[in-house]
């Protein structure tokens, strides 16, 4: 019988980005499997975002936007996540939420496909994916169309303008093959947006490698940018010629100094700006994406999978009665194993009560998610042994644990 | 013939918000007269930013989304705006940028107004107004027009769905008669949306008073939120009901943790909130719009207008040949004078150079503005005698004072 917590000591020991924990701030007794959720702190950041506060805004005032360039932040971020996702660093900009780029990205993409006006996704994707959909809908610019995960590329028609998918599923953390689907949807003349929020940063992405058309991702989970970071939108080189979206904000403007009364659009992604972007936020952002472009994602990546087939593994052997339903081959997965029990949540609780972080999702879905930057094998460890004591004690059963809030 | 430095200090002496210039963090001899472009940094900022950094985030990590109740933050802060703009707490809502959310409540009065899709607004108005209006035409949903502001009323024809004017002009500083155009358009069967970016913290806006339908507004001017904070956004109660808009997202839906495939609004303005807001921005924002309200709508536009008063009659006296292009009449303009002089932008830079900050807007005005917390004055004095001596000496003229930075 393998000691599980021997060979999480030992890949703890073995692992080249051990010394990464001290670049964030997580206490030592914490073992935090929700980064995939909201990401941790940084150690640079409070002194990071402590200078825009105070030496930025406060001494440089309105001259910062020069001085200290808040004005190219978006792109200068945006260049520092492309080979994060296999972009060229002008393909990339940050701005909005996800949500806001979603509607930008979509509108686009029906603006080059006249006479199609599906945008094809899958039912139980992120919701604010499909809401977005629902939005151009309400305007009669869009008509949703959902299909199972099997039966996508069969849906694939001649009607269908755009393939809207979550690279990495948020509840079960499968992951799309991105260079099949990509081509599918190509070959029956759909162009594709793919939503990296639960990519990025932790499984392989490349996404010029499969060919794809827009992207949008996440600033706040696995690229720890802080909470409600500004999120980030790519377009393939080949479509910045053709660009046309309806968010069409003075920071997108070719020249917004001018202040001319007409909209010309800004080359490239920069059209993708819109209004004043969220410096302090933005720059907390920046820190993040700094620590995980500097540790490359090859060996994030490389971390993250053995994470997660560890935990997969210790978990089959030592609580076999919780069913994982996240892919077994790892390829197939993002950074996280998600467990069903009817009384996920409050398992969830009680391993919050013993200081093992992971979150819920309704109805029945218990969520690990391993950002490789700082969790340690010895946390999966926990997690599973943990839980083997919260089932054996029953001590998930107490009516503490069975309050739900609002945000889990 | 006055003595306007004896002047200025008899009014600071007597100003009751004198002791307020304490609540900020700004250089003692620096005169910033452009809190109307970004405001200043309120003293609490940098600890309470810190606080929500090191504390929420990095202690309490996803759980501070009900432990430091980041979730009701847009609303929180919502309801603290409202009495400065006339409205009811729970109409206003914190969210995006006022790009995003022009197009939103742009949107939202299309699809009340079915039948009609003009909006109307005024040449030279805020870009990013007249942009998001482009957006909107571009999608087929809406027709720009334009009317000159003496033809305003004279255009509001029964095919104008939406009357779309900015409180304060950012250039001149001429304000509207928010009663009176509402009524207008009313009468016309159009709404109005109203943009107080340049208004709200500094001028008297009474939204409901005045019967109005919509309005965004700007964090980052008179409210101090810190560069780009988050915008709010303005529905009458009396439209909550009817309130729809295409930015769909998941933060804005009835139950967002239900993760349900389909959108159903939440209800009134929380709608309109999209993605998952900034939450450091948002924090920062939440410091200064408490200190307005603090002191109160009513002794801020009372100091506001004692400041451009002084301004007004000090420059007609001191440096007559600089003509001031904003209204005569203190009620028919908001918290800033704006000056036409061919040489506007080094006389701007030269101004700069000797620690009294204004601003440029192309082609040739110098705007000061006089944010009513913390412009004492003295500062205003400082503006106009340095002024009459960079005109006399034609320090202006040199070369340094030509290079046109990006943002100004």
């Amino acid at each position: 019988m393998t000691d599980w917590q021997a060979e999480a000591a030992r890949l703890d020991a073995a692992d080249p980005l051990a010394a990464h924990r001290s670049d964030f701030i997580i206490d030592e007794d914490l073992a935090y499997l929700d980064g995939n959720s909201l990401g941790a702190l940084p150690s640079a950041t409070p002194d990071r975002v402590a200078e825009v506060v105070r030496d930025e805004w406060g001494e440089g005032l309105i001259s910062s936007w020069n001085t200290a360039n808040w004005i190219d932040l978006p792109q200068r971020i945006g260049a520092k996540i492309a080979p994060l996702v296999g972009a060229q660093p002008h393909e990339v900009v940050v701005a909005d939420s996800v949500s806001v780029n979603l509607f930008k990205l979509i509108s686009a993409a029906l603006a080059m496909q006249q006479g199609r006006k599906v945008v094809l996704s899958e039912p139980g994707n992120f919701p604010t994916d499909l809401y977005m959909i629902d939005g151009l809908e309400k305007q009669r610019l869009a008509e949703r169309r959902l299909a199972d995960r099997a039966d996508i590329e069969s849906a694939l028609n001649d009607d269908v303008a755009l393939l809207l998918l979550t690279h990495v599923h948020y509840k079960t953390g499968a992951m799309f093959d991105m260079a099949r689907l990509t081509k599918a949807a190509h070959d029956a003349g759909a162009l594709v947006l793919w939503d990296l929020s639960h990519s990025v940063g932790a499984v392989p992405v490349d996404l010029n490698g499969a060919g794809a058309d827009f992207a949008v991702g996440c600033g706040y989970k696995y690229l720890n940018g802080g909470p409600g970071a500004p999120a980030f939108a790519w377009v393939a080189e080949r479509h910045h010629a053709d660009l046309q979206q309806p968010l069409s904000g003075w920071m997108g403007h070719a020249k917004p100094f001018k202040f001319a009364d007409d909209y010309t659009p800004a080359p490239g992604v920069d059209q993708l700006l819109c209004g004043t972007p969220p410096i302090v936020s933005m720059s907390a952002l920046e820190v993040g994406v700094d620590l995980m472009a500097g540790i490359g994602i090859e060996a994030l990546v490389a971390k993250s999978r053995q994470l997660s087939e560890f935990t997969r593994a210790a978990t089959a052997a030592v609580v076999p009665e919780l069913p994982c339903i996240s892919p077994e081959d790892p390829e197939r997965r993002g950074s996280q194993l998600s467990f069903r029990h009817e009384h996920a949540y409050e398992l969830c609780q009680a391993l919050i009560a013993r200081r093992v972080v992971g979150d819920f999702r309704a109805p029945d879905v218990l969520r690990l998610g391993f950002a490789p930057a700082y969790v340690r094998f010895a946390d999966c460890w926990r997690a599973v042994s943990e839980l083997r004591d919260i089932l054996d004690s029953g001590e998930w059963r107490k009516a503490k644990y069975a309050e739900r809030g609002q945000v889990t």
